[in-house]
Order: C-alpha cells, then structure tokens, then sequence
C-alpha cells in the first residue's frame, strides 16, 4: 500500500468513527424526526466510505472511480450535516469534507 | 451456483426489502424515539445479510460460518422488531425469521 | 422496492454468479497466469456489483451515482473478459455488459 | 470508538494489506496453481475482515458476534497461508494470525 492511500484509508476512518457517532446520536435526539434525513446519508455515505477503504486496500483497478464517487456522496453528505447544530453533526460535517477533499485527490 | 444456495438468496433479499423499509419507515414514525433500537438492528442486520448474499454467491469456503452467524444475528433482530406493533415491523420480524432459518439450513 | 431495482437487481445478481464463476475457473485454468488480470477485475466488478444492490435495495439516496459507477466498472470487465477465448470467460463479459447496461438505465 | 476497538481495527488494516499483497503476489507466482486454495482464502478472509471493520466502527449491536466470526474465519487462513514458503504467504500468515488473536480478544 502507497504512503497515499494510507494517508487517505486514515481520513476515512476517521470519518467513518464521526459519521457513526453522528448515526447513533442522532437516533438519541429529541428533534429525532429533524434528523431523518441526516441519519439515511450518514448510513449511506459510510457504507460508500468503507467500499472506498476496501478499493484501496485491495489495490483495485478501479480505485480512482470509485474514489471519485465516495468523495461526490461525501460532499452531498457534509452539506447535509452541515445543516444541524448539533456538536456530532458539525463534528460529521468537518470530518467529511476533510474526507471528500483526500478522495478527490486519490481520484485526480 | 447450486440450487440450495439460489433459494437461500432470494429468501435474503425478501428480507433485504422488508428490513430497509422498516429501517426508513421507523424514521418517519411518529414516535421514532421509540425505534431506535429496531433502526439499529435493522441497518446491522441488513449488512450481515448483504455479507452472507456475498459469501454464497462467490462460493467463499466460509459459507456455513457466515450463514451460521447471520442466522444468529436474524434470530435476535426477528425478536427486536416483533416487540413492535407497526405493520413494517412485523413484516420485518416475519421475513428476519424466515431468513434465519434458511440460512441456518445453508450452514448446516 | 420498486419494480425497476427489482429488475436490475435481478440482473446484477445473474452477474454476480457468472463473474464468481469466472473468478473459480480462471484459478482452475492450465493457463491461468494469462488470466490474472480476468481475476483481479472479476473480483474489483463484483464487489462494485455487491455494493449496488446493497444501494439498490437499502434505497439509498446515491443511487443514482452508485448505479453509474457500477455500470462504468463493468463495462471495463467485459472488455477485458472478452479478450479471453474460455467460455466462463465469455459467459461472463456477456452478463457483466448487460448488467452495465442495466445499471446505466438506473441512474439515467 | 473505544481504545480497544481502535486497536483491534489497527490489526486488522495492517492484515488486509498484507491479505491484499499476498492475493496479488500468489496470482504473479510461477507456480500460481499451487497457489490458488491461498487465493481463495485471501480473497474471502479479507472480506470478513472488512465486515468485522464496518461492524465494529459502526458500533454495531452485534461486534462480539462478527469479530469472533472473524476470528475463526482468520485461524483457517493463517493455516492455509503457512503451508506455502513464499515471504508474501508467510508475512499474511504472522499478520492473519495476530489479526484472530485481536478479534477474538474483542469478543470475549
């Protein structure tokens, strides 16, 4: 594995641990019906994150497309996040834009 | 792919189907906060279940351990969601059941 | 799940036995050095196919991205499939292009 | 994510890039044929591994359950993995083993 993708796996991991908090703390909130939508991106965009993790690690022929896809579901994603106030939405936010800019760059 | 593991798969779709839209109808429930647990089961229920759709359909040596292990995971997610009275709930529990114990008969 | 995933599902998962069946009998070829790229790419368009349906049938709200990557990365497999005389080798570049062409009419 | 499971997913990344290296560098061995059951092996336990990843970031409800899985799954490589001389096979077999002790440890 390439310094590259080992720098980019770790953002993503990263992001992976703020968008499950986010996941989770969402479902505990009293505006729980505010967040639904916050709550399907977070589930989706971490499921494209972990496929991104699994291209890169197995040094798949298709790392730059599906890198490139992970960091398009990553914007839609921060955008959403950033929308609620809630500390782990903005912390998810943060986090996922970080990740969307490595991909992009893994892709490019 | 033999005949065994075809009828095990479309089992676990059926499954797929009633999981995820209880998963999404959960979200839009008026009283959500309740939920929260199925929401959770349902989304770690539905990975387990894509993990052993894969393991079957690429013939992995690990068959009978996955399918042994997502029908313990379908047995206590059936249980969780049949606690609730929403019809996508019981429909949930009903396939999550069915799907437990074609894929205990795989893993046997 | 509407009738339109249910259907590209279906062809995906069509694909996914032809293209796990291509992965085993490359292994099993006399030749099989000639094969290594057939088997790096069965394995990369079959883990991009698992995630589709995962997105399909999650009702995810990337579907559309996700579809066209899919469509995208099994295009490439079928060309590269079809470079290859063995008749798994065909059978799967056939079922991986209709299955690209399934999963570009989803994200249209 | 607690410490423990911080670890225990450090483990199992170092794991899947030596899996990954050893699945492409058995497919450029002369001797690929006597390579495959290690091919098939690597592929499926890199899976797992992924699965016990995804589980245990996304805190899922079913960790214990999944990581012990992957342990079992990762003993059985490691075998397979130790019976060949090559550095790549050796390496993934120290790593897959030390990747079962961790996970099993997480599910205790």
């Amino acid at each position: 594995m390439n310094r590259q993708y080992e720098e980019c796996i770790k953002i993503c991991m990263e992001y992976l641990e703020a968008c499950n908090t986010c996941f989770d703390s969402c479902l505990k909130e009293d505006d729980v019906k505010m967040m639904t939508k916050c709550i399907r991106y977070d589930r989706a965009c971490a499921d494209a994150c972990m496929f991104a993790i699994q291209a890169m690690v197995s040094n798949s022929p298709f790392i730059d497309e599906i890198c490139n896809l992970c960091a398009d579901i990553c914007e839609r994603c921060a955008e959403e996040c950033a929308k609620h106030n809630h500390e782990h939405c903005q912390q998810c936010a943060r986090t996922c834009q970080k990740c969307a800019d490595a991909c992009r760059n893994m892709s490019a």
